[in-house]
């Protein structure tokens, strides 16, 4: 088949040059978009009298007969074809004809690459954030489960205060919900019409955009032909959205694959989405936290791919632009498959209630309870807190917990002490303290949890 | 001055731990919402009654001698009180005693510094916007005295298609629009009350926080404290803004570098912004687009920074993020400085139309317009398009232009050249071909500024 | 197949979960080295009595009839068999029985993966600098091409000084020599046998390390197994120098798309590495150029993905490990073809002398040399510089040259100048009084020609 | 002052440009270099009879005397001067009146700033390797010290194998001493005199650069004029050099905040170096390591900052590459200060041996040694790991050790345990059956800290 540049200049292209200049390996995946919007325009061609009904419709029949072939997988792909576009431009020509030829009257090469791939991306979003939404259903759903769970709150990987796990997966709620919200919003300078900006100063046509933007399903129409054959700032944003994604995702990663060791033993991930060892079944590698973790690096990678490529960029088309697609592309597979196994790994995780409990005593986490109460027995507040201090200092030296002690013990350290002591030691009654708007108190969860669900 | 957690743990600590902990130098930017955040949850502890409204007024009183004497250049930073925070807490006690340590009721060193940052993001973020606002207006102008300039516009940085130069300024501006809406967007993740968080798991106050966003004039509240002392979203969304800003901005630079050499010689940056050489008065450095093009390296290094501290950083509040201001801080500064260098070079730039005419013609820039000419005269399409290249070519070897042809000697390509041949070389008529919306005819480009105009 | 982990873990795998662990689509690339270092690996235990010399036999001969398959391509490879070496260990078992198990002897998984990676980047370290050494050869002899060339030589894009044009292609050749030198010193970095690390603490075995290191041509051998298993530095490192080498392909892209420009005219990329319009020949998009200075973001984009995996991942092997792969890989193939595609650009380029000339005098490129005149002739170093100051000042408003002007034009500037003032106007001039070690005189490039050919 | 180019343009800079254009106050530090630089330089013009003797003494005497001042602080610093080059410039002239100019014969200013700048960062990656070379002799000596100490390897954060911890600081030793191999190799580019090619074409005089490169320690003299005042590869591979060393520290820190965790409790870093709890004394928060952890974004942004400054930049000096030096800066005193914090860490951390074998035993660290015991009692592999798999389950679940079961316990399990079981329980067996070169038996380790005193 002959390239649709052929004989404009001279020399054959070597083989190597094809390739290089090539993007139908990963651009092929554009084929709905590419038809869909051609049969958009197709639509309007005709409404304007450019197409007749005859050839219009000789068009979108030939058209969906390409798609169908595409999907059985008759349709063959050939690199010395460029793109994606190309290899429909010629089966189109191939089985109409020179008809073909019309479809591409008031619409050139880069209005076409534009709109297929906002279409394409427009799609992708709604994937992504139906993804979200999956998993933001499995963390209410966890959180519902966890409510009664208390366990250590770190704040530099060290115990601080104790709060209900259900505190922890709302935590990850909320940051998913914005991420969500980052999303739609991108999506308003993603759904954008820009078919319609030729090389990049119009058309030379009276083209309906209007009708083009509503058949496609568009917010709006792009303003200035120049800036919208060369505009990726959509691209970026969403790496960028997608970016701070994995940064929440990484986060979730590094909390349950700390607390899955076997020194924390908070969690257990399922047996499903880890691997293990033939005879320590208590070894269970968390593979896929861990690849989740890992592939944040390419998902920053992409970002700074397109940023480096727009930078200093000259106005208007050049063909570096080329170099956007496998980025998005990659960006948008790996945080559909990360989402997916990381609303199945949370949600199929076993918790040890008994674990984190103990561990909260093991941290000593209500200290400031013991201390507060020495104050409210007429203390003063330096003085209680030296007493707390050494009674941790040894407790921890001798590897035991306040409930270790007797009221005899408790009294060496302060006459203050009393058998009162013992009601304030259960952990629950710090957490069910945190009454404040967003707190860990059993009331605030309930309600965190509330506002969750009318979120989705 | 003593240190907050002095006596906490055995050890002095050394001058160079002190400096590699201390924010101070940088941090002490934030004063001013640091003041503003501490009066408004004074108010609020007077309003649920943990402040007396005696007390109310020591601190309120005292803050703003604080606040006059940083102001007044009569405050002393010393590195070995680590943050801003330390440094208005320990002020505060020297002001008024122990009363000042009320206010830290129902507030950790957390809430204090995320509200801070929000704060001070806030206000940056309304400058900047303002900054765009007047580059659009510079650009809008511009468009308006460049409307009856035709340039050559470029694809691949060759000669494409003709059009005014308004066309260019005001896909800057679309471009530019569109960074001031994302902002837009950015700032509902920004503008979100996070005090009232504690550590991370809540308060044991009945905070009213409800009243505390109110008199901070933030439009949310935090629904999670966990989440909310450790999001640093908004941020690496805001340097991720910044960074597509700079993709305009180098792209601008970039385009003005080059129109501005003396090969282009289409601009002439005004001296003011410039450098040159004493005895080549014709040699204009244009350092500031230089300057605003290499910028771009430290904006995106910032939004790597930002990203690669927060990734698989665990839950709650680390050290590391300690590390997220400076990044914040310079690209807040850059962006400013940028929009305003950017908008002076563009506002007072010199425009040669001659040269870019010239520039049109010697692209032989309109030869599509003699091909379809040659079509509608009966040619078939290959057929004339092979006249024309055959005369570029030629008009090319003898750098010669379209009008300096003869009748006789476009005769000699082809019979069908007439008269009418003449009418037709006007480059403004191809120019007024691009009737579709957002393309560069007159109408087109009048319709664009007023639409333009609309956003401001 | 049955997965060697089967068994080990309740559960099934979905499919989904093993195409997310599964790295088989990328480093199946690595069949080669995995069989050759497990020849090696096997010639070792056969030395020390591990295996029967039978049973090195039949091992090896069927890794070499694997090793046939698979680049008969008669070797099925299937996502849920993980990677290249299951597929080669499942392959081996099923050719010659339970030997095959023995294979693994004193060898882990991360042994396999680590010594296959260095071996094959090893390799194809050789190729790059094969590459490059090609190109430096190119860029002799275009310089030696170009030698009697003049063009301008730019700052800030502003004509500051004229030069050979040899100096350009001698300044690149001296930044590609760098590279190679740069990645000669990562090899030895690379060039390290790990194998025999076993999971990170050593083996059980008496193992001749040894003789592996000198069956595979390695350089020398880790110290520690711990550090071996999850030392990446020696990709980073090999990343970053393929970065540094695209700043340089960038830069010189950029450079000839300028040159190539309508308005620069200095250079005529061949047609073979051009795109065009049918009817303007002389318009030939440089999109080799454009694609190899896009490809600069991948290449960015891929040293941040492996500095992202790598910051703050704990001590050993960690899943996120196998993300290393893609981004290794990729910028592997990226710079091996952009390398080629450059070397043919540049070594079939045109160069138009004549409008390079223009250009140095359209930028009165020599006026130092006129106040050097004056100077000499007794004039001021201000008071001369003025004066050409305004002599350019003029001829530029006048579009005219320094040698337009006649004798009693010049006088009219200073009675100073003399009938001799025309024999310093020969740009050339100029040019040769740059004699210094490194500057563009015709003889101080011809050293930097000879000193460039010892190199290679 | 008078500005150098002040008079050359039309136009008063404005404030806001001059700070815009400004480099003083980052730029101010080379100082001592420059004055080097120049010294060097005027015995050059001194030997060549540019200088007269007299001349020679007096800028030199000026020189020195600038240096004192600026050191006693008696030196104004203005950011209306540009940068460190004027300031001394006109400091020069104001001491020595027009003889000063006769400094700047045959040296740019692109010659200034290049030579200052490789300068400076020869002397930094000394002292960065000399601060390795502390760290590693840090790293050999707690090596020795913790020879004894066994603790759990882990891979994917589970427990897999035991090893000494020695092991761990010994591959902490490898990994930096590659770092202080590979700065060694990034000096050979640094170390390079560029000084002498003027604006980028050579210089007019016949200098010896010979010489000047002899009296400023140059191993080598750049070979071409125009690569050498734009070439920022040293840079750009000094910065991978410090981002890879923060691979290294981030790593060394994670594992430090994890194991200094209350859960691990393997070690406990000095109370110098934690903050913590007023009355949780053994609320240690892991500052320092988690700064250095953070520090990896700064480093890596400014990694990303040069490279994209960079990218496509056109040949020769552009003000750019102004934007170089702040990134330099910064990443050259991030880690010297954070390679000084982690040795003084990790020089003073605590150990607790008992906690670490105990993690051991609770990881059944050393099951694959009982299934090798049943091995070699005549059990088939496969049943042997299901005997052992069964047992760690059942130890698991009562939270019970290998050394709890008696004889009669073991032989519940299978019979063909006996009383010579309770000799291979020892953990230490695990480690010492680890011989091969690079493993964690006593020998080996010994071994590795005898090949690291070599390196020192």
């Amino acid at each position: 088949m002959a390239k649709l540049w052929e004989g404009m200049i001279s020399g054959e292209k070597s083989l190597a040059i094809e390739k290089f200049n090539a993007s139908i390996n990963f651009d092929k995946r554009l084929y709905r978009e590419d038809i869909e919007a051609s049969i958009a325009h197709a639509t309007m061609l005709k409404k304007i009298n450019i197409l007749t009904d005859d050839e219009f419709t000789k068009i979108v029949e030939a058209m969906k007969s390409i798609k169908e072939d595409i999907e059985k997988g008759e349709f063959i792909f050939d690199e010395s074809l460029e793109d994606i576009h190309t290899h429909i431009e010629l089966a189109l020509k191939e089985r109409i004809g020179s008809i073909a030829g019309k479809i591409h009257t008031a619409r050139s090469r880069n209005d076409q690459v534009n709109v297929d791939v906002r279409l394409y991306l427009r799609k992708r979003i709604v994937e992504i954030e139906e993804s979200i939404t999956k998993f933001l259903s499995v963390l209410i759903n966890v959180s519902e489960n966890t409510i009664d769970i208390i366990m250590p709150g770190y704040t530099h990987l060290q115990p601080a205060q104790p709060m209900r796990m259900a505190h922890l997966f709302m935590a990850y709620f909320f940051m998913l919900e914005r991420d969500r919200e980052r999303l739609s919003d991108c999506n308003k300078r993603v759904n954008m019409l820009t078919l319609g900006s030729g090389a990049f100063s119009g058309l030379g046509y009276n083209i309906d955009r209007e009708l083009t933007r509503s058949l496609l399903g568009f917010d709006k129409i792009s303003e200035n032909a120049l800036d919208s054959v060369s505009d990726r700032d959509f691209i970026i944003e969403f790496l960028s959205c997608v970016s701070i994604i994995f940064t929440h995702l990484s986060k979730i990663s590094e909390d349950m694959i700390i607390f899955n060791s076997n020194e924390y033993g908070f969690v257990n991930i399922d047996d499903l989405y880890t691997t293990g060892s033939s005879i320590m079944p208590n070894k269970k590698n968390p593979d896929i936290f861990e690849l989740i973790r890992g592939k944040t690096g390419r998902v920053y990678g992409n970002l700074i791919s397109m940023l480096t490529i727009m930078k200093s960029l000259p106005s208007a088309y050049n063909k570096d632009l080329q170099e956007d697609k496998e980025a998005l592309f990659d960006s948008i597979d790996t945080v559909l498959a990360s989402l997916e196994m990381i609303s199945e790994c949370i949600s199929t995780m076993h918790f040890n209630k008994e674990t984190m409990l103990l561990a909260c005593e093991n941290g000593y986490i209500n200290a400031v309870e013991i201390a507060d109460y020495l104050v409210s027995k007429g203390l003063a507040f330096r003085e209680s807190h030296n007493i707390v201090a050494k009674i941790v200092g040894n407790l921890s030296k001798e590897k035991m917990l306040f409930t270790d002690l007797s009221i005899d013990e408790w009294k060496q350290y302060s006459s203050k002490f009393d058998d009162d002591i013992f009601n304030i030691l259960d952990i629950n009654l710090s957490v069910e303290k945190k009454v404040s708007e967003g707190g860990t108190s059993y009331k605030m969860i309930i309600e965190q949890i509330e506002k969750a669900k009318k979120y989705l």
